[in-house]
Order: C-alpha cells, then sequence, then structure tokens
C-alpha cells in the first residue's frame, strides 16, 4: 500500500466515528419526515396536487433568498427546462465544464443544443473565468447579431456554471465575461443547496438555477429538483411547461405548447418539506464534518483538503482531498483500497470530453480540470456522521 | 337545463352513493401504502436504490404477463424512452390518435419526431385500423428501403395505439396494418392497466408498451410510469437510458451514451407495490360500479355507455358516456351544470390537431375522433365507489 493511501486511511480512522456511515452521502430523517408522508396518504393527495408542492416551493425561494421556486422531478429535468427557458435553441452551443456530473451535458443535449467544454479552476472546482475569456477570444466572433464559435458557425448561447461538491464557483468574475459575451447563465446548483457566495445562495445569479434532491444530496426527496429564479414571467413559464403546458380551465384539457410532465408529487415535496426543516442544523453538522477533516489534513503531507474558497460559504456537501498522483493506476489503486477497507470514496466525474458521446463536441484546452479528475478523491461526508 | 343534462344528472344521483366521491378519479389507500412507505424512510432508501424499485418491476412483469418491466418516473418519460427504444431517429414521423392526452404526441416530439395523426373508431376509442390502412395506401410508398410518407418524404417510423380511458383498443387489426408497413408498435397503455384483449394484457402486443401511476391512474405511485417489452436487450437498455446510461463500475463514472435521469424513486415504489396488491380488488370493483352506469343509462335515451369493446375486459379506468350533441356550446353547456352539480365531470381531450404546436402536423381526415370529441362525456370513477 502507498504512502497516500496510509495517511488516507488514517485520518478516515480519526475522523469518522466507530460505527458511523462509512458511505459517501447519507441521508437522514430524523423531524417529520414520517409524519408528513403519512398526511399525504391519508388525505388521498400524493400526486400532482396538494399543499407539500406549493409549501416546499415557497420554503425554497425563502432559504435561497430568490422569489420564485419551481419543484420538479429531478435536477436533470430541472436543468433542461432551465436551458430552454434561457432561449438555447436546437443547433446551438452551451458552455458547461468539462469537470461536472453528467447531468449537465446531458440536460443541454435534452434541448437538442451542443455542450462545449470548459476548463475548472483549482480552488472552487467550477469553471475557471479567466481560461474561460481567454478562450472566447480565441473562438468566439460577432456576425449576425450574435455570438459565435467561429470553428463550428454556432451561436454560443449560454452558459452553465456547476458548483461542484458544494463549492460556489466563481459567479461574480463568470458573469462579467457571460456578460461581455451576451451569455445568460444558468446555474447548475445541484450540489450546492446551503452555499453561499459573498452571503448571496448558489443558484441565484444567473437568470436562472436548478437544485437537485437526489437520494445522495444534502437534502432528498426521494428524486426531485428545482428551478430558482428572480423573474415572475420565466417561473410562471417554468411551472407551465412542467405541467404538460396545459392553459387553466374548469374541464378542457389544452395545451399551447410541447410541454413535460416534470411536477414533483406531493408525495415528495412531503418529504422535501421535513428535510428542509432540518437543513439548517444538518448544514451546520456538515461544516463541523468539515473542519474534521481539514484540521486532520493539515498534518497529513501530500494531501491538500478541498476547502471552501475565499469569500464563499460552501456547504460541505462532499468533503475530498487533493493527493499528488501519478496516473489513474496510481488512483485507482487507492481508490481500491480505500473501499477494501470499508470507506465509499469515489474520483470526481470522468471529464465530459472522454465520454464517448462527448468526444467529438468543441472544448478549450483542460489542463486543470485533467489534473484535478487525476487527483481528487471525494471521502464519505454524510451529516450524521457528527451528532448533536 | 336541457333533458340530456337532466337525464344525465338522474343517472349519476343513481349511481352514485350518497356521500361517496364525485372526484373524476380518486386513489385509494387502504393497503400496505403505510407499512412500506415508513419502510422507506426508516431504511434511509427512498432514493434511486432499495428494494421496492426491483419488487415493483417484478410485480408488474408478472400482473401483465410479459417479461421485463422498467419503473421511470412517469408515463411520458416511459413513452419518450419507448419511442425511442423503437429506433425512431430526429425528424421522423410516429403515428398517433389524434384522441388522446397530450403526453402521446409530446414524448413523440421530445424524441425529436414528428406525430402524425390518425383518426380513432367509435368502439374502442382506439385507432381505427380500417382508417389506418386506407390512409397508409393514399400517403405511403416505399423509396430507399423504407416506407415514407409521400407527401413530407419523411420516413414513417412507427405507430403509438393509445388504449383510451382503459378500453383496448383493436390491436389485432393494428398490428396487422402495421406490420404490412413494417411499424414498430409502441403501446400507450398509460389508462390501461387491467385491461386485457383476448386475455392478452394491453401494452404487450407491440414490441414495448408504456403504463402511468399517475395519480388519477387506477393505481398511483404519486408520479409513476412504466415500460414493458418481452425483449430483454430492450429493457437492459431502457434501464441502462432511463438510470444516466451509467457502465457498472465500483466507483468509476463512466456513461457510455446520452441517458436521462429517469428511475422512479424507492418511495414512489414502495406505493406501487401496496398498490398493485390491492389491484385485483379495485378492478372488481371498478367493474361492479361500470355495471351500475351500464344498466342505469340503459333505460337512458339519448345517452350511450361506453362499454368495453366485444373480446376485451376494460379496467373501465374512466366510464363515459356518449351524447348526441349538436356543438360544443351544448356540450360545455352541460359540463357546466354536471360539474357546478358537484360532479367532476370532464370532456375527451381537445385532439391533438386543435392544439396550436401541433396543427401543423400531418393528419388523416378525422371524421370520427371529432364526432367522439363533440359527444363524449367522462363520469366520476373511483374504485371507492363501490364497498367491498
Amino acid at each position: 500500500m502507498s504512502a497516500v493511501c496510509s495517511r488516507l486511511l488514517s485520518v478516515l480512522e480519526a475522523v469518522l466515528p466507530r460505527g458511523g456511515s462509512r458511505a459517501l452521502h447519507e441521508p437522514e430523517f430524523a423531524g417529520n419526515e414520517w409524519a408528513y408522508t403519512k398526511e399525504c396518504i391519508d388525505s388521498g393527495w400524493v400526486s400532482s396536487a396538494g399543499k407539500f408542492v406549493d409549501e416546499f416551493e415557497s420554503r425554497l425561494a425563502q432559504f435561497t433568498g430568490t422569489r420564485h421556486a419551481v419543484a420538479v422531478v429531478n435536477g436533470t429535468a430541472a436543468l433542461q427546462v432551465a436551458v430552454s427557458l434561457a432561449g438555447v435553441q436546437c443547433g446551438e452551443e452551451v458552455i458547461v465544464p468539462a469537470l461536472t456530473f453528467v447531468a449537465t451535458a446531458n440536460a443541454v443535449v435534452h434541448c437538442g443544443a451542443i455542450p462545449h467544454f470548459v476548463d475548472s479552476e483549482e480552488t472552487s472546482l467550477g469553471i475557471d473565468a479567466d481560461a474561460l475569456r481567454s478562450h472566447l477570444k480565441h473562438i468566439a466572433e460577432r456576425t449576425g447579431g450574435c455570438w459565435r464559435n467561429r470553428i463550428t458557425g454556432r451561436r454560443l448561447a449560454a452558459i452553465v456554471p456547476m458548483h461542484a461538491l458544494g463549492h460556489p464557483a466563481d459567479m461574480p468574475r463568470i458573469m462579467e465575461v457571460a456578460s461581455a459575451y451576451a451569455l445568460p447563465v444558468i446555474e447548475d446548483a445541484a450540489e450546492s443547496l446551503g452555499s453561499t457566495l459573498g452571503g448571496q445562495h448558489t443558484g441565484t445569479f444567473g437568470i436562472v438555477g436548478t437544485l437537485s434532491f437526489n437520494g445522495n444530496k444534502i437534502i432528498t426527496t426521494g428524486g426531485g429538483g428545482a428551478i430558482l429564479t428572480a423573474d415572475a414571467a420565466l417561473a410562471r413559464h417554468a411551472k407551465h411547461l412542467t405541467t404538460t403546458a396545459k392553459r387553466p380551465h374548469a374541464w378542457e384539457f389544452f395545451h399551447d405548447e410541447v410541454g413535460f410532465n416534470y411536477r414533483l408529487p406531493n408525495l415528495n415535496a412531503a418529504l422535501g418539506c421535513a428535510q428542509l426543516e432540518r437543513l439548517p442544523d444538518m448544514l451546520a453538522r456538515k461544516r463541523r464534518l468539515a473542519e474534521c477533516y481539514r484540521s486532520s489534513f493539515a498534518e497529513t503531507t501530500g494531501l491538500a483538503f478541498i476547502d471552501e474558497p475565499p469569500g464563499t460559504r460552501s456547504n460541505f456537501w462532499l468533503n475530498a482531498v487533493r493527493a499528488e498522483l501519478a496516473s489513474t493506476v496510481e488512483r485507482d489503486a487507492i481508490l481500491g483500497a480505500l473501499i477494501a477497507a470499508g470507506y465509499q470514496c469515489r474520483p470526481l466525474w470522468t471529464l465530459m470530453h472522454r465520454l464517448p458521446m462527448y468526444q467529438h463536441c468543441p472544448r478549450a484546452p483542460l489542463p486543470i480540470a485533467e489534473r484535478l479528475e487525476l487527483s481528487v478523491i471525494k471521502l464519505p461526508s454524510s451529516a450524521s456522521l457528527i451528532k448533536h
């Protein structure tokens, strides 16, 4: 076993309580989850109507400090609708980090658009604004009243920063570059509920942002997601599109555009309401877990804890460490050993441009994303690891 | 108030028990819904993993008599994936009844294809096989190794019969026409869980079929759907596509095609397992409710109960009656009066070619669908209206 691996195992043994969860991230149901779920079943309101969807949306808007939240069936659906709401058309290009979960790129393709991959930065793991600016300077040209990729001729239609592992991407600087190229910003905040930058919640910097409440997220609705926006017209349109675009009427079935069946069922929203009530407590405990990891890694050579970027407050959804590794073979040997020892550790995602369906998509040079892909290891991070 | 309306009100008063539901269709939770849902919350398995998804899929396959069922997030998602699995490509035409819920056409568009609307028959409310044959004779030509619409030049890629209100469409004759034009058949059985034709379950005639478990369906998972198929390779592909197309691996995030986040959460599958256990009982009670409507309407002039077609056994998801009405104004006056009297009655759907996004799609003459649209009224049909 390599020295890096032994040191990682020592930290995990020191930080994680005996008998505690070794899973990457487990949900915790310790509040009103059962009470609210039971209320749905008892009342018969488990599906498209019922009070918990409205309640969940209003609590989400309040928590994130935006005006409107539209609850949907999952984070991918939220992002697809958000990209479409931002005006992206079939055959256009959307800038997406290469270092992200596949849903970010898939949502773009689900709109008929083409992802264009850009590099990330070491500190936040999010889109590198400087590298993005240089890349756009190189490939973007203004013709026909819009910015196009001069190589493909396609319109550059939007940019989708993603807040990786919960750490806020550098939104102010990304917004500046986006503004220079008239690109609407859609934030993929699937992993960053509870993370802020300068006190402002992630997902509320762009014209629209999205959340995920998948089972591995900081709070879960089983499956679920939400669209966040300060724009009332966009919010109305998001609700309309995600509920089959049916015009309100006492009995008529009249749909005025091609919509989706993406609304969150009331049963799942009920779980979400209960989970949201406990979110501040979970965030506090996850912060304490991050502190434990931080201080343990501070004394460990060759391993750097991935901390919240300066000026931000991360939800520390997934704690992670950067190891200086020579190859994926070395990384995989370490992952294999950690998993064999019972710790559900994971690498970052395979970079998007390495996946067969995205290998021919346009992209910027990706040196940092490639280094991060090789060196970052995600660690067990459940809130339940820290008791009250 | 018109004579037809008074007669309808008399039937509703006679058939529906005092104090019973006047809703169009309400779910009933009288079995293990609590127990299974609570088990999910207590165990922490509410999301993408957990035993209820497998259990629900295996029980669905058993109940419908097919080999494989893949549970997904709703009926529209099921249909979109089914259409894609049938080999439909972007820009091709898919034959769809004009008389259907909008999801049937939307699912085709979600695949990038174009719906081509055809007529229905009076008896089953489903696609009229004879009219379809005449229409295809008129518009289809075989060029370049496939059947094309000679007017648009587009390939005719598939056909999607839909079992309206639960009544089986005439699958043997539709399959014959489909076979003559080499069209794969995808059955939209969203409304027909429990309905059979010659003893064979709807959704199992074509290469793939789909179900819905929305809150208004005969059983509900809050939101949910399933893909049915006898083909093991198609089933594997359906599961792969609906779970982000991730290759199985202990830690690697490698996705080999553009997938969807369409899996059904375990929490919703738990509800589905409990509901399936009670389905035979609910079907029996819905059949008795249909008998009550049938005998009441038998003595009522000008109103014809919509019965199961000969040779079929319908789930009678929604009971409905055909009235001879002169105009939608007359129909809407009746609907307004019924609703004002507290009965949640509904027309059929607005025909697809009348919706703004579908008005320019290719279509056959639709005389029967237009007559049905004008004359059919759906009636309160909850299983709970009949006690054990």
